[in-house]
């Protein structure tokens, strides 16, 4: 369990492309817009020692290096930060986990569901010493969908009956466009369901409070192959897939990815349909929450466009004036808050709780949905009870 | 005083242009719509025989004929719908009023204030004999237009502080599009101001419920010449305005119109802005009324798009089921249907209230608020006040 | 096959209710917006005698009868026009079409499959002797969806890879909401499937022009029972239906529609996806289609609102000036404007195409896309091909 | 004339309120995401000491101070960032540019003309020595209103005839909210018109590449005494104001701003109408451009959303993938950028050009503007030539 010294929290991140960026832009400003436990940006650990080392000037950390190993093990770090491609991530989130850090892991949990379970078994038994692990589903963290679940949590839709969900991008429309680890089943576990679909059923359970019992899925690979650095090589993920989820509160929902979608940049999208409200968002304008009030009068009923940058709404305390709309990597901060919070309210291993949600436990849990929904597709899209 | 016989109501039209078939749809849909008194469309008046004949086929009309001061002296005619060129307004109106018959004068009531002075003493008889003397402000029975009077009259809005106001369309910025009648000061009266203008401002005193008590301006010709038959021609009216109302409640509205906006068709927009609430409205999307309630807790508040086809509307127990929107068209059947209630509440010239509102007398106030418009424009902004 | 006299075409219209509203409406007004043949509005059928006496007045018909047998053997009538529940159809247009007459049936065709094969065939045949057997899929003349079909045919989308539709409606979300036909499987054939899904598939198909090769559907019924006249009822067809379908094309396209869809009002939403554009539609607002187009400069890209309202867009020759917009109903006058242009076209049984879109034979097709929906959905979803 | 020397700029920033934090997450940033000059966040000052040592850790300050004098004499401190209220900037700029900085000053310049044409010269002289003045209307690097600007620039709109522009907020709707500084002349300069009036005065010059040349303006206090310290006290600066705007390339631009617009958060909103296309932005959803092309076949004509987070759009190859937005914060950093760059190329007093923009002469210049519309105001409205 890590030291409760007087010293900041020491922080380790392992990877600096995409996700490294993004999560450094958080802990260089957690700490302007919260107040946090104090921290400090160690180290930033790859394998190329030049880029590592041009990554940590720029990026704002203290230190680089290229053996994760020694440095999971140093006294000075607190924290892993874990940023790599999927693969990797079971190996050394363990490994940071048994080494008595906070882990925070960015999504998917794992590329299969055996990684998956070991990294949960891992996170179980470190929890119960006081450490955290946490899975970077970021989303979850987005202002307007935070407030989206309060109002789900605070009843204002009803029962929910009703979700509808859907995360499309375009980056693979051209047919030329190359091969990369992301097309290939070894090194990316799957697709766009894998990817961006995780995001979207996280959502689901997450803003409905309700579990998937069951799903009925299709994939599709609609450029069968592309070029590679060796001619034509197959794609082995899928580019798009659907899916139906039954969920434990009796609702339905519908889930829709895509890479092929032309025009779609980063659309996840969701609509929550209940019995008293319905919601919709679109990670496109991100600031917005759109919310229908069944109980008011009928004739002034529609969806109303909350502009979620009031003092009033989750995580704004630590932002700007009303109107001042954050961006996409603000999510990123809000998530460096909570995993402190987290922390800080870790007294002892006598209180052992996951205070920091989506866990590991949560990441094993959505592993098993895409495993059924892979599966289902595979059985010509018969259901597939969890 | 028109006779309370068991007869269909006769109406004459003059007119077949643009307006002409717009109000032939609105008679020839009321009936299907609304309860009210049975009509007949007995005639149609235009001045090119052939021309008006076909009219009269296509439109639906029993008869046409060329004469409107024949026309009006029928004793079969209890309605005369004037869709003419404003120029003409005047004389037909009082003629009509005079022969004892309800009149629908399309806006604006006349092309300046001493014809629009004639007309409204003329009404203001008539109305003690218990005719109705209408006014075409069409956009008033825009059921979302008429939902946000009742959000105002509700004191849903509170006190309005502040109107905004624009009319923008683009059938002008081709400086190669020709002359015509509406760009002739003799013929137009004025251009974009009284054209379009005149809806905003009957907007904003109709739905604030308050009157303009001074006034600035500002006119612009754009295009000062356009090609004419025999060559080049001066504009004479203006493309563009803009103005600042004082209204006697306390609010200040701007105004803005064009003919010159790029990419803007028919894009009346009306923003109201009060202690208590707001409401926003676009004619481009007409069955919308964006309505944000400032009463709410400011974690859900926003603007909800109130899409106004439900039967607890204005107008719609007379159309579609939910969802199923209306045209631009249909507010004509609105007004018809307003103009037929307003005469069978009329049973004697004991009870002479403008049952309709726009009437001429209102028609006459607005002339004068544009004529101010002009006035401060022409002293170089200064305010006129009223 | 039906006379070419000089005399105009008769119509007889079996029904009165919602649909003969919205029917009335169109062959009221077609003749006023577009260059037609003449038509005259003879007789409207109903069984409740006082109840079509009286809607015969209102929407215009000059006579009334309350026995389609004989109405459809008159000599004066060339159309029967069919707005009855769906479980009528059958009988009613093979008659119809025996007895040598144009029929416009409503959607769907029919209730169950072997009905709408009765029907194609009687509809083959009246074709080949000159009659028209057109089916009333009305949003295919929503200038909106027209426009987009014109895209699609030119080209502007490149190969379409995915379409997402969806149909969402509100009506049934109050779990008190009394039963009715269209709950019950023996009078409505299906639920939101067969009623709401029908349109959705049909804009993939005929958008696209792909058609669909298999199947995978999820029906759900929501609220098992509701207060029936002698207490409570099971509900026997779906509230919610999903489906993926395979196109023939090579494209996959999504169907999500609900009865439960709190705040949805008639909300048929369309987006085509392909590699060379993309299109959305929203028929809560039908006058916009938004546009694309993936070969523009990046930097330029952008889904663009095309407000559909210009001269140069379809059917907007016959309604008004440039952004006036339409509603829902005006659809309907461009549907009866098409099928008396495609009775125009039809000189003889020498040249007996079927030049109105959809027909029977359409509408047959369609019945087995919804029947392979159903069968998925009893077989737990594995795919049906067809 | 700083030093070219090889240690990091050094900067100093004079206030830690609202604008200091953003500053301060700018200067964290910028060199995260862009490859600029190395600097050095020395110092931060402010008046309160432990106040300001609080900030400096908070916003990741070396050192903090309370005396300006001091800190703008030292050595390592190349730049000094001015975001103190306005009525400082006067003095602590022309110290900071005598004492040989570079200066970054918050908007608006000073708070009347004087201090502005003081502040002028002093850059004019600085300047000439090879110094850069800079003014922080931040807006300019919006991605998406650089990108209008380069469109503009491009010839994309043809010759603009309107601009249309409004910044409405609702912070003093509520009569109750107490006096600050900011409503009170002496402190403030003006009241709305000052505070976001000015910035969008500024994007119509700077978008449309014209100067204004004429005003007509109209101020409004429409809560004329609020709750202060010591009971009621008269409010002495605007609350609204509008204002039209004759601009040297011969367009007209409206403009009107409100801190008594219910619902508008920060709503700036910019419309440009010109012969060829047209543009809309708001700030609320700052990373769309909505672009019509008129030059496109007018069937497909519209306006079309752009969401500006490509590669190819300005400032973004610093962020994020497509369709990962920007918030309101990023735009600060893109300003630090282009200041950090207009050092960088200001190799010597030789080539002294002011290229960082704006300046200090724009900011006079925009004085001037605003006080134009304070005189025309005061003139009952009548215009007043620049």
């Amino acid at each position: 369990m890590p030291q409760r010294s007087r010293r900041p929290l020491g922080i380790a991140m392992i990877g600096y492309a995409f996700m490294g960026r993004a999560h450094s832009q958080a802990w260089r400003t957690v700490a302007a817009a919260f107040d946090v436990l104090p921290l400090a940006r160690r180290v930033i650990v790859g394998r190329d020692d030049a880029a590592v080392a041009q990554a940590a000037e720029r990026l704002g950390w203290q230190e680089h290096a290229t053996d994760w190993h020694e440095v999971i093990a140093r006294e000075d770090i607190d924290i892993v930060d874990i940023c790599t491609p999927g693969f990797l991530h079971a190996e050394i989130a363990i490994a940071a986990l048994e080494a008595g850090k906070h882990v925070l892991c960015e999504k998917p949990l794992a590329n299969d569901t055996a990684e998956a379970e070991a990294m949960a078994r891992a996170a179980a038994a470190a929890t119960a010493r006081g450490q955290v692990a946490a899975l970077g589903f970021t989303y979850r963290r987005v202002p307007a969908l935070a407030l989206a679940r309060q109002f789900v949590q605070a009843g204002r839709l009803g029962t929910i009956c009703q979700a509808k969900v859907a995360y499309l991008q375009d980056w693979l429309v051209d047919a030329d466009a190359p091969m990369s680890w992301r097309l290939r089943k070894e090194t990316a576990g799957s697709g766009a369901l894998g990817d961006i679909g995780s995001h979207a059923i996280d959502q689901v359970q997450h803003l409905t409070g309700q579990r998937v019992t069951a799903v009925r899925g299709r994939l599709a690979t609609m450029v069968p192959q592309r070029p590679g650095p060796d001619g034509p090589e197959p794609v082995t993920v899928d580019d798009a897939a659907w899916a139906t989820l039954e969920l434990d509160g009796g609702a339905i929902a519908s889930v829709e990815v895509s890479r092929m979608a032309t025009g779609a940049k980063n659309r996840l999208t969701v609509e929550l349909y209940g019995t008293a409200g319905a919601l919709r968002f679109d990670l496109e304008n991100p600031n917005e929450l759109w919310f229908l009030d069944a109980t008011l009068p009928i004739a002034e009923q529609g969806f109303a466009r909350v502009l979620v940058t009031e003092p009033e709404h989750p995580y704004l305390e630590g932002w700007w004036p009303q109107g001042h709309v954050l961006g996409w990597e603000n999510a990123f901060s809000n998530q460096a808050r909570d995993l402190l919070l987290a922390i800080a309210a870790m007294p002892s291993a006598d209180e052992p709780a996951a205070r920091f949600s989506p866990d590991f436990a949560d990441g094993l849990a959505l592993q098993r949905v895409l495993d059924a929904i892979i599966a289902s597709d595979a059985a010509d899209g018969a259901a597939i009870a969890l």
